[in-house]
């Protein structure tokens, strides 16, 4: 067999970058199960008709067939890999609505497959962490700041660049729209979300061509779409463009509940910012973008909302919140880039030399002393010259190399050179060497 | 949408499964992570000739193909889902040999796919754990020794039910043969693999009619399956035999390594098994299986080998030696059966009541303080009756309620009644009641 090439849009991590991904999602789970939330994980493929419910992704899902499918297999469900991990998830509330509890909140990070065109920033297979509470008929206001919270705690302490989150109310830019009297509000939204890629001209036209906006009401949308603030400020300034509707009013208050709880828990994180859309038809109040400070064309890192309906099964409706964190998207660029490491590519601590083969048996027994205690050692893989071992764990950026000589246990340290005598049952590494660390450059 | 149904062979875990799930690949993870095996995570798709060129598993392959795939998309090479994790792991070494260092030991634990016919035990998805060891052009033999070693420890200090390993050594099974004078000496491994499922008789005939045995030559290669011991006594009860074979000899001494090795380790975990076969021709040293002790007709949860040529590309040749242990095989039926659950179904330590809605920024501010010190905490949906608060705790099995009254802060065990004030800033929970432990029915 010849070398193997990548794939494209499939991206794989080396050990040291591989350190770097598994401790930022130790990190967000950690995150997640401190504010109660618990974890799923849902099956990798859905039946084709559940994942075709929202028309906008079909042409991205990966459809499954058995190599060797025959008849008495006519009635198996087509099935194809979900590209999201919402879809999953209504339908597991759904499965299981009678053996839950609600409120339910939840985490899953796991990941999503799409089939489109793998270009700048995109895959084709790509994890996502996402966390959402869902109610039974009624979901109260005070779950969309919770969510926003969550997430500012679980970026917190990530060696990221600075993100922010951008925040929005569907109430709000609905209400205001109506109150404006521009009837097809879901497609004046659709409009304003192209706000940034068509500039203020081409918004403009296509809301006096697309909802028969007057040019006095699409300015009106666009000075709208022009505010934002890291409190709650914004709504004097929009009250100030003399809109009144009841619908606008609620939005107003939601937003503005989300923004200041949020300046007061994570200052500097949250931004209300009225041009926030959200193309999805189904979010139905707060909605929130995450992105890079300085790099937000690169479109967002983390994002969602509130729907109303995440699933519905006839009787009983389930309203939810949640927002979705694209680990990929956010740790690839970056691990690729040289940005993000680790202080070493392996877990082990320390390595045990070797005098001799015949030591093996003993070395093993030290190691698991060590072991015990929670370091994480390895054996050398040969009774080499010591050189050569030394330079095994360095290739490694293994710390420490622990031998046995006529005094006793000894430990390198091998960054210094310096050298101790030690016991073995007390003996513990620097706790920043304990494990690898991620390393920002 | 009506009420949708499970899929045949693709189990889902209720959330307090999925917390056993999760604290036994944690379990497992920090005992690979003892002996220095790093994580990797490889795509979920392998070009189909990949996956194709062993014969044996190819029919359980599921293709993927994009929904809307189009013309420019010819050159796209045809996917599949990988059915083991030790394709991938092979391709990803050559891919990547000039970046690993070797020996390379890494850990894999991710979902595999397998399109066949869900039945007892058997999955679509289920979730492996893989440790292997991989050297370039060499692979020593004390390696044979570790691997087995590993997995003893990460299978120690799980609520399981017992589990033994059985091992064996091809050069002692085909070494043995050779002695005999069978010259098919793979066939006659693969026969002696369905000794359990057919018994001594037929077993007899196959070999008679498939390798040319005669009676005698039968009756021995019966004779040295039957032999099986906890510690290298074989070695005699094989020699006793009568027959000689350089082959044989290093296979001898070979398993009589492991077996001493974890003997000494790990006391009555490995027993030396002469009918351990193994059907896959890719085996060359150590072969092991783990079995539930009493439920060895369920087949094997864990099971691997070395392999001389885990890897090529011409140029270099990459020997290894690795186990996968069948998380979702040992854990799903246990799981479904009731006899393994959690102490609780949410991470939740503590639920902060609620007096008056108004109060909610105030135990958001005492929750993170708590948080801040690692306990998980949620706070109440609501300001309902405290009884209807501490039903919500109840329900999920949260063991505290906290609560402010005009005596400071209240914490309540509710589940004895017990209730004290407490200070926010030291107070913590019995270690057993930070997090969910697993129970064992």
């Amino acid at each position: 067999m010849s070398r193997p090439q990548p794939l494209s849009g499939f991206p794989e991590l080396l050990p040291r970058q591989r350190i770097v991904e598994q401790q930022v999602v130790d990190h967000l789970r950690r995150a997640f199960e401190l504010h109660g939330f618990a974890n799923l994980q849902t099956r990798a493929v859905e039946p084709m008709d559940q994942l075709l419910r929202k028309g906008e992704t079909s042409k991205e899902v990966y459809v499954l067939r058995r190599l060797q499918a025959d008849d008495r297999d006519a009635s198996d469900a087509e099935l194809g890999l979900h590209f999201d991990l919402t879809v999953p998830f209504a339908r597991y509330v759904l499965e299981n609505a009678g053996k839950l509890n609600f409120p339910f909140r939840r985490y899953q990070i796991q990941p999503v497959w799409r089939g489109e065109r793998p270009q700048g920033g995109r895959y084709r297979e790509f994890w996502q962490a996402d966390i959402d509470i869902v109610d039974l008929g009624e979901l109260p206001a005070h779950y969309e700041v919770e969510v926003a919270l969550v997430v500012a705690d679980a970026l917190k302490g990530l060696p990221l660049p600075k993100v922010r989150m951008h925040v929005n109310n569907r109430k709000l830019s609905q209400g205001f729209y109506q109150g404006l009297g521009i009837r097809d509000t879901e497609e004046a939204l659709r409009i304003i979300d192209k706000l940034d890629k068509i500039g203020r001209d081409a918004t403009a036209k296509l809301l006096i061509d697309g909802v028969d906006a007057t040019p006095e009401q699409a300015e009106a949308c666009l000075k709208l779409a022009s505010i934002s603030a890291e409190d709650s400020s914004f709504v004097d300034e929009i009250r100030a463009l003399g809109v009144a509707d009841p619908l606008l009013e609620e939005g107003l208050t939601e937003l503005a509940a989300v923004v200041d709880a949020a300046a007061a828990a994570a200052p500097g994180f949250v931004v209300a910012d009225m041009k926030i859309a959200r193309g999805l038809d189904y979010y139905t109040g707060t909605v929130y973008e995450v992105f890079i400070e300085g790099e937000e064309h690169l479109g967002s890192v983390c994002s969602g909302g509130r729907y109303d309906k995440l699933a519905s099964d006839g009787k009983n409706t389930y309203p939810g919140v949640g927002l979705s964190i694209g680990v990929s998207r956010l740790l690839v660029p970056l691990l690729q880039a040289g940005k993000l490491d680790a202080t070493r590519e392996v877990p082990t601590c320390v390595l045990v030399a070797l005098n001799h083969e015949d030591d093996r048996p003993a070395s093993n027994a030290i190691a698991q002393r060590l072991r015990a205690r929670g370091i994480p050692v390895q054996v050398s893989p040969s009774a080499a010259k010591f050189g050569k071992q030394i330079k095994f764990a360095d290739k490694r950026g293994i710390p420490f190399v622990l031998f046995t000589n006529d005094e006793g246990t000894q430990i390198k340290d091998i960054r210094s050179g310096d050298q101790a005598t030690v016991d073995l049952d007390t003996w513990n590494p620097p706790a920043e060497d304990l494990h690898p660390r991620i390393t920002a450059a």
